[in-house]
């Protein structure tokens, strides 16, 4: 029975590669296996795996009853596929915090570093399986945009090496000029709407007393999306209301300058941001300084803070 | 800082040799480490770690709070460490089904294996750690006594293809013998009281309407216990009432013969594991046949019975 890999909702660069290569994995070890995503491609995405011209993953938005499903980059029911209480959870390679509740013992591979595809890289190593030109520059195009060319508070030594690994392969010849490539990519949004900007890397938590949505745009033009204030700032109000929410933050991030100017737009996400993180606040943008990882320096904060 | 490696409570022979075994290869990886147990070896254990002259964990009921742990062969917090909260879990090394929620990022090691021992044997041998004659032969007396020697419906190929290469370093002539040693010492209780019977290998679980507590003895000697039939149905009256729980199975499993005779002493324990087991039922004891594994043939149809 083929085994689905499944991304997670709002596929990034990281989860996507992460997909494609834990089912090449899943194959070479003897489990056949498919990659699927829930959303459409983002565009540095996009423009490394054309770079690159691997396949992207099939959308497949709902599997028959039973399938078994491995899930890659996240572990939590709300950021994965519709149906996920009558599908059979077999495993899951993952680098956030967990919170999960199985029927039965399945393969877990976790660990705190920068990228999932620094672990599925690890596996690949470990098996002494082989990785053509295209599959180590992916991995590493993967690797490079979680841990923002190792700028992030998540990013490793491990992270590190395992790009120097695999670029023993990729033999490619200038990695931050391949960094800078990628990010001008994920800059590089076209006519998006205001909406569509908040969702293109966008998740939702239950901090008890306060559900929140947190929304990131990593860029190398944060002006890119701090003309469009007003538009944004309506935008979020909608987003709030429809999906019910308390509160919403919309960080736009200088990845080069390493700055973060995050929406707020009402006065609960304002007292917020001011109590949490000593944010200076002028009109609806808040200061949150170098803050780079929504995992890492804005999530426990706010969940200490509704404690 | 020193990270603590924690076995369950009722500690058994996969747990603890699990604690010592995944602490050396903390302390190997450059990771400072010492294994504690929370409670008292059993006969199987003690034979195994005295024949090969290793030490026994210490036993630690409480740890400062922020201290570094990780825990093996569970996942659950309600067979941990009291003060679980106020403790910094770094990772998880288990074979069983998880329900966990964590603030960060961790490292997990799961796989669905008959033995935590045969995952943590993999993870030398995959960083092509050195292991010595002893280390080699604990981990393959965790190995058989957790899947009985591969009798057990959890156990699986690998967990035989593990033992074999361990046994390369080990080796022990004669496997078979060797699990035999084991088994008698398991079943070589002494003068054990009625309720520390039922306590040797007990883990409780809560099934959303009702809550269970489930004992198994695995035995080479059935009678042993069931001839003490008064005194026993007498421990779990006391161990339900005590502990607040709606029924307590406890589960005499001839490991030889492969055979299940459970305790069922009030009517509410009869009638459930008369129909989630289609059990024969005579006076307090049920007919559980071939059922030999609480996590793979117990736990998951009295899940489904109360769902």
């Amino acid at each position: 029975m083929v085994n689905f890999v499944i991304s997670h909702k709002n596929p990034d660069t990281d989860t996507i590669c992460a997909s494609i290569m834990f089912a090449k994995y899943l194959n070479l070890i003897g489990k056949e296996a498919k990659s699927i995503k829930l959303g459409d491609l983002n565009n540095e995405t996009k423009y490394l795996l054309n770079k690159f011209e691997v396949l992207a993953p099939d959308t497949v938005l709902s599997l028959d009853e039973g399938s078994n499903i491995y899930l890659v980059d996240h572990n939590e029911v709300k950021q994965t596929i519709e149906g996920f209480d009558s599908l059979n959870l077999v495993g899951i390679v993952d680098h956030h915090k967990f919170k999960i509740e199985t029927s039965n013992p399945l393969f877990i591979r976790a660990e705190p570093l920068g990228s999932t595809c620094t672990i599925i890289s690890k596996m690949f190593f470990e098996k002494e399986l082989d990785l053509t030109k295209e599959e180590a520059s992916i991995l590493i195009g993967a690797i490079i945009s979680d841990t923002l060319y190792f700028r992030s508070p998540t990013s490793t030594l491990e992270d590190r090496d395992i790009v120097l690994k695999l670029n023993e392969i990729a033999n490619i010849s200038d990695l931050e000029a391949f960094s800078l490539e990628l990010f001008d990519a994920k800059s590089d949004l076209g006519e998006i709407s205001a909406k569509d900007m908040i969702k293109i890397d966008y998740k939702e938590f239950d901090f008890g007393v306060k559900k929140f949505g947190i929304g990131l745009m990593e860029t190398t033009n944060p002006q890119y999306a701090l003309v469009r204030k007003v538009e944004i700032e309506q935008a979020i109000k909608e987003i709030k209301s429809e999906e019910g929410l308390d509160g919403v933050i919309f960080c736009v991030i200088d990845i080069l300058k390493e700055r973060n100017i995050a929406f707020v737009v009402d006065e609960f996400e304002r007292d917020v941001v001011k109590a949490a993180f000593n944010a200076t606040i002028d009109d609806i943008l808040a200061d949150m300084g170098s803050i780079l990882s929504r995992k890492k320096e804005i999530v426990p904060v706010l969940e200490n803070y509704f404690k």
